[in-house]
């Protein structure tokens, strides 16, 4: 497969990370994380969580939250690194901007997250408006 | 070579890394970093940089201010996942903890980074006096 549609499916997944954690999906959720390699998740703030069990008791507390906040990603960029696709991208909340990195891997053919990282940052996405993914900046 | 011994030299140059940082040495950090495949960096609340030479030019701006905090890793914890080896780990600063993502992938026999994120955390490592390094927990 090329390099642009792999990349391109990694996107997809990317996006149904987002949008599961902002219909409040728990069981979507589920569905995009890993179940055979080993995860890991850094919440915002948060101390690193390992583990499967850890990393969905964090989601479902956060989904079933009301005051967690909205959240699109913006100006994602895919990169493949053999087994392993890495996702960076802004992700808009109702405070601000944060930065995040999604690591994914394929189990049963289909590319799973098996670890997220997200912070905040102090720097503004280039047009905020528009949702767009891409491929990879070049050098 | 055991899952073991991989974890312990991924281990090995994660602290490379962060003695690069700690010493100020912008050549050793320059041989930390991966020449080969494309290479990433979030540092704590920038934007995210792509390309080696924008991550590069970050370090050198880092590593000459007088003001740039020390650091020194805690409590980091391997993990393999194929060809690419993911470190987390706590960083201490002067002004409290961050926790790091960092991941390597192997060049001309080297495991060399390719992506750091690092965010501000509120948690607290267990015994920071003690900077042990160890292979992943378990589940």
């Amino acid at each position: 497969m090329e390099t642009a549609s792999r990349e391109a499916m990694v996107l997809a997944v990317n996006e149904s990370f987002y949008r599961a954690f902002a219909d409040r999906d728990l069981a979507a959720m589920d569905k995009v994380w890993a179940r055979v390699v080993e995860v890991a998740c850094v919440h915002p703030g948060w101390a690193p969580l390992y583990g499967r069990d850890a990393v969905m008791e964090s989601w479902a507390g956060i989904l079933s939250n009301p005051s967690s906040p909205d959240i699109r990603c913006l100006h994602a960029q895919a990169t493949i690194y053999g087994e392993v696709a890495m996702v960076v991208c802004y992700e808009v909340v109702e405070r601000g901007y944060l930065v995040a990195t999604n690591l994914f891997m394929r189990e049963s053919g289909a590319w799973k997250l098996f670890h997220h990282q997200a912070g905040p940052t102090s720097a503004r996405p280039a047009d905020p408006a528009t949702p767009g993914q891409g491929s990879k900046r070049l050098h």
